[in-house]
């Protein structure tokens, strides 16, 4: 066997079973093992970045590492904005990056880059095989990584590694260390200061802390010492809908952040970190947290955060039978009509959400409606980009599809953002995903039209205006998901979305629904 | 003024009157910045990759910079391949890569990133601005930067700089230096070793002296000396066609490559490196000179090279009158039917080329007879990717159609390598550039399945096939290009290829041809 074979065999013998890939020469050793190893699911991406965010989305929802396969530096920096989002949505992850022959590197040939200098900033740990003999002590070092919050690992594999003869290798399991007991000082001294701090206190919830289970013990703490519990402006992953506890998301702008954390005088993080405006504005401040607010930190992302906070509520002396406030039934509203609009897509996609279905938040400004009505909706998992890098939504949703083939993906696509990586909409109908795609299809980067207003820019001239819409042409995405083989349509009325809808949902496999607002 | 109205200025003062823009929030002062002045051309890339591949071609064709406007990290990791290409190919650029507000970093806030670690792979020069009266000296730095070969230079520009109030600030030209002398020991070395090694000499030519005029100089050379001339295997841009002198490329494949370099005792580069094979295979030679052949500089690629050219001439003492042998009319050939084949297209379009086109070509294994056959073309200039990473075509044909709005451009694309930068489609029909684009639908990554077989996989499995092929489902190029704007037909025949391509050369605008094979 050669050292490509070792390296299948450690990622198999660790569960990793997902090898989102994306090939080049110096990897052809590579792909020839995976080749004989059909128990790898080999998933081909178009486009590095669709690579990436898919293994993004298959972590987030199996908390487990995909393998991904990126072709040199290049590759690799095709790959790092969405690693970036990964990295900041601390998801595990495993990129495995091919590099010439070790030999080779010397003579400088044109592909040759530093990749160590391009892995780094989006990478929690780097490593480069050093020889066939190391494959197997780097892979399970790299396993473990990723496995180690955070969890993106970056493994170099040159290609004298991959085709150079090893000795047959015992598979390497590797043993994981179980997260660290419960700190309970740090228990005791958050009771003692909720305690002090009457309506004044709270809570910001993430990653294994924003599951149902955990969320019902943090509402409980809500409930009974009138904690308010926030999640961060950018969520990884939240379970949310009808029965469940829904925290506030703090806001993207900074003025309304602020406002919302001002009476709290105690900021408790669980799994998460403190708030900070996303940008710097001139005059405005960079913590949201107000003057003189204690923050203090429960349990951290490695910890284990659900035992921490059932910790928590027995230092409170809250039983485990405290009721909770949840959601129930939809507020009543009118079903909208008429020319199609954001927050009718919003309302829609909430009423009509199918239980068990995940949600892909890429719409930027189109769907901020969505987040409070799906509080009402069908209990469903949530997740968007975390890194603020824009290109997330397709790519994560294919990836989620591929962790859960039995549950619908609902992907709510800004247009602007969708094109980044609209590569992945051909892997969706490749594997035969199921996952709707709704691209709010405004024709602009909305977002960035209120960040010149935030500038102090009200008129725009030609130069701006045609760094910042998206318009002459616009773009069909019909035309564009046929062309990757997933069926489409558009919508340019409420009734018509919500035929489209209906449509898709009643069906198997990947779908794209253009809403022209 | 702020600091970015000063940037603006300092571009302007430079002549660097283009920026290939993908802009975000960090960037929204610069961007009102060229608001102001309508002077620059800003022209909008749906995708990071497609700002810095355009403005690898705009350079290639003008040999000066345009700006590039990347939103941080992320966003300059998605321009990093095309980046690559555009270091490999020597081209000049000013990349300007907004960042967080100098004293919102040390929050980490979710966009945070490496950004000098991500861009130094990719640059020669690397500077971030201190503060709003440092854009002033870090622009023309950058410009100096750029203007010196190698000359990627990327600027951090922190948005408290680009917001940051400057006194009025005079305009900067930057004073460039002359290039060297002609270095006459180098002359009298490579003329001495030419006049030892009768018909056992060769000569590389790149960037310059891949012009016209300097390969007349080199013919005569060639024809006077019996010298053999050659190109790299990745031609960043050189003049062909009718009339013109044509050397041999060096080809790309490790045995035909030092089969043709054999007999050469002694190899000159002209503004050219020695030729290394592009990947190593087990067993093959990485140089591809055979052993003890002696390599020799006359001149570096910032030299001037057509004059070290002329005094090698003069010190080989051949006449100005000397004949060349160039190519006149084509092969006697018969125009081929039925079904289109690869060979089919590449004979139609070098027949059928107009006077002046611009040719890129990153049709990889798609295209290999055109490079043989465009030597009887119609004069054109002719381009490839440089650094090997995919997705360079595209966009190097948008940004040479905004640099050369006179001259008709050619884009040989395969369907792989075009998926990764599909998106520059959208700016072409935006800026209705004169662009055919010829894509190769082969369904496959061709290369790959050669590679498959250098590395002794004869019969390919399941997992392979799924990272190698490209069907299931085909991609439909005409929808994809209409979906962005452009005008688009397929072609499965010889005849109907014919006749699209006249259509398309016809008419001014883009156009795309999906040739099916």
């Amino acid at each position: 066997m050669n050292g490509a074979d070792v390296l299948c065999d450690v990622l198999l013998a660790n569960d990793v079973t997902v090898c989102f890939a994306n090939p080049g020469t110096s990897e052809m050793h590579f792909v020839a093992a995976l080749d004989r190893k059909p128990e790898m699911r080999c998933v081909l991406g178009l486009f590095e970045g669709v690579v990436t965010g898919a293994a993004d989305g298959y972590a987030r929802m199996t908390e487990r590492p995909a393998a991904t396969l990126l072709h040199t530096g290049p590759g690799l920096a095709n790959g790092l904005a969405n690693m970036h989002n990964a990295r900041r949505a601390l998801s595990p992850m495993i990129n495995i990056v091919g590099d010439h022959a070790s030999y080779h590197l010397a003579l400088d040939a044109p592909l040759t880059s530093d990749i160590e200098s391009l892995a780094a900033p989006m990478s929690n740990w780097v490593g480069r095989v050093d020889g066939p003999a190391d494959v197997g002590p780097a892979a399970k070092a790299a396993f473990r990584a990723a496995m180690t919050p955070p969890g993106i690992a970056t493994l170099i594999l040159p290609a004298d590694a991959a085709w150079g003869e090893v000795g047959a290798v015992p598979p390497g399991k590797v043993k994981l260390a179980p997260p660290p007991a419960v700190d309970m000082n740090a228990v005791r001294k958050v009771a003692a200061a909720i305690r002090a701090a009457p309506g004044r206190a709270g809570m910001i919830v993430r990653g294994r802390a924003a599951r149902a289970d955990a969320l019902e013990i943090a509402g409980q703490l809500s409930t009974a010492c009138d904690v308010r519990l926030f999640s961060e402006v950018l969520i990884a992953r939240m379970q949310r809908g009808r029965g469940r506890v829904a925290p506030t998301r703090i806001p993207y702008p900074v003025d309304a952040a602020t406002a919302l954390l001002r009476d709290i005088d105690v900021l408790v993080l669980v799994g998460a970190r403190e708030p900070v405006a996303f940008f710097a504005y001139p005059g405005k401040p960079g913590r949201l947290v107000r003057e003189g607010c204690q923050v203090l930190t429960l349990a951290g992302h490695g910890d284990d955060l659900q035992a921490a906070l059932e910790a928590l509520r027995d230092e409170l002396g809250i039983k485990p039978s405290q009721q909770t406030v949840v959601a129930t039934a939809f507020p009543d509203e009118a079903t909208p009509s008429g020319k199609l609009t954001e927050d009718a897509i919003a309302l829609s996609v909430a009423r009509k959400l199918p239980a068990d279905a995940i949600i892909c938040d890429e719409a930027i400004t189109s769907a901020r409606r969505f987040f409070a009505l799906s509080a009402f909706a069908a209990p469903h998992d949530y997740m968007m980009g975390t890194g603020g890098s824009i290109g997330g939504g397709i790519p994560m949703a294919t990836g989620a599809a591929i962790a859960c083939p039995g549950r619908k993906v609902i992907n709510l696509e800004a247009d602007g953002s969708g094109m980044y990586t609209v590569q992945g909409l051909w892997t969706q109908a490749r594997e035969n995903l199921d996952v709707v795609t709704i691209v709010f299809s405004n024709r602009t980067y909305a977002i960035l039209h209120g960040e010149m207003r935030n500038v102090g820019v009200s008129a725009i001239g030609e130069n701006a205006r045609r760094m910042l819409d998206l318009d002459h042409p616009a773009l069909d995405w019909v035309l564009l998901a046929k062309g990757m083989g997933v069926e489409a349509a558009r919508a340019e009325t409420c009734k018509r979305f919500d035929v489209l809808l209906d449509s898709a949902l009643s069906r198997r496999g990947p779908f794209l629904i253009e809403a022209v607002l």
